[in-house]
């Protein structure tokens, strides 16, 4: 499999990367960001820079690709600041991609990293039949994509899959795009030792999963067989506020807790969960807290 | 009220374009189509040329607009031909349109011509719950704008209703990019008391509105005092090809019904419609196959 990856500089795609060290079928893989992004030391890797919301010419980049893990992104909260700048990217740009991967006489793979987002304010318990309802820039973007991947997949022209993503653990320090940033920085505060501040109380409830985990979700869709062209909302570790602190925590009185109301019933009371349609074809969370906090370290 | 409608020499956008006549509360209407669409005679209303997929500058053009009726739109068989082509008109002049109305203090009105192919293969009863999933390049951009422009009216720049569009009669003649033009070229054989051959049995079930019926549906849309960003099914007559063919012919033994299993099945096994949010707001059907029948004469 030659595969392309997206939005490879990221955090994300950064840890795509890394794990596809241990990925022998892939014979080539072409990272592609804004910027040129770090490659690992492996004669199989290359990387460029290209900005897909340019609309610049792609044919070249994808001549020789069975398969694309797509990536690039203007996360939420940029999203919801400049819509027209996350049409660009999160709709134009992916268009543009499947369109270039159209009509080849051997389907090319493409992977999307799609969101809950999709699902709005989530409130009540999620499981496979539950109806997308996004309400903000960014779900909603996602969730036009989907529906344009059900297509290409339905004409036979692209062999799509959509994974949407729980909340991914441990993000960089400072990613002020991201609304839910909380979840992610409160491993740092951790590892340093340091105190601080939950947004939310200590029963909010956030369903999390490790970059590492997400790699490996990401890659297994890149090497399936074959797909549907659906869009599956991957198992998540449903966790409370306390758990986490308390696992990160030799000491937990270090953090202490200051609900958000407003934060809190968007990012901290995340419902059950049900995703069988993702476990049948092996996609998985990170097991237990325990073992995701060993992920993310 | 300065109204704007695009699509305006097409089929729907002519039969709006008479309509209006009948509504003084627009003191200006601008038809705009690829070429200068017809004009009725009258001083509020005026023409021009302007390709909406081109990327050319709209600013001008919607100055002084208050509301937009959006008609312009590959149809469904051209759409499925060429899904570029429909991804430019049908997604990407749409959204360039609202994000170019975007942001106004008094936001703007924005009445879209959705269509019931956001459902797909209608198998099984529909109703204002009922869940779309499209399966043609079509109803797939139909439904990726629905959600884009509910994402525009919960932000509160733009004033946003989609109207989807069931069958509407009778388009003139020779419209290759519709599979279901049978519908309305009934009506024409009939008033040419010609042969016609029906490609459905005399049992097949259709949803179908006069195009005047849309046109005044798609006014009140632009008059409402004010919207929830909604897509609402309309309300259509469900009638039976014998039905249609016993009222439109004299003599209706010059029908034949040929029955296309395939086809049938696409636009000939209509079930119950339930339209009630579309009811509360005024919205409706022809009220009978004969007032549906007079009004297309």
């Amino acid at each position: 499999v030659r595969l392309l990856v997206t939005g490879a500089g990221g955090f994300i795609g950064q840890t795509v990367a890394r794990a596809l060290l241990d990925y022998p079928q892939f014979e080539a893989v072409q990272l592609v960001d804004r910027t040129v992004p770090a490659i690992p030391d492996d004669p199989r890797f290359s990387a460029q820079a290209h900005d897909l919301s340019a609309g610049a010419a792609i044919d070249t980049m994808l001549a020789d690709v069975d398969a694309v893990i797509h990536l690039a992104a203007i996360p939420g909260g940029s999203a919801e600041a400049d819509p027209v700048a996350s049409r660009r990217v999160n709709i134009d740009a992916t268009l543009r991609l499947l369109e270039h991967l159209d009509g080849r006489s051997a389907p090319a793979r493409f992977v999307y990293a799609s969101s809950i987002a999709v699902f709005g304010e989530i409130t009540r318990p999620i499981d496979d039949d539950t109806r997308p309802a996004p309400t903000l820039v960014y779900g909603t973007h996602k969730r036009m994509v989907e529906l344009a991947l059900a297509d290409f997949h339905r004409r036979g022209r692209v062999s799509t899959i959509a994974l949407r993503l729980p909340g991914i653990v441990a993000r960089p320090r400072g990613n002020a795009g991201l609304r839910s940033a909380f979840m992610s920085d409160v491993f740092h505060a951790a590892a340093a030792d340091e105190a601080f501040v939950m947004p939310v109380g200590p029963e909010a409830t956030m369903w999390i999963m490790s970059a590492a985990r997400a790699a490996e979700n990401l890659i297994r869709a890149a090497l399936l067989p074959s797909t549907q062209g659906q869009a599956l909302t991957l198992p998540a570790l449903r966790i409370t506020a306390e758990q986490l602190v308390t696992t990160l925590y030799a000491d937990p009185t270090k953090v202490q807790f200051a609900r958000d109301i407003e934060l809190q019933r968007k990012f901290g009371a995340f419902p059950p969960l049900a995703t069988p349609a993702a476990e049948m074809l092996g996609f998985s969370h990170d097991g237990s807290l325990d073992a995701l906090v060993a992920a993310v370290r």
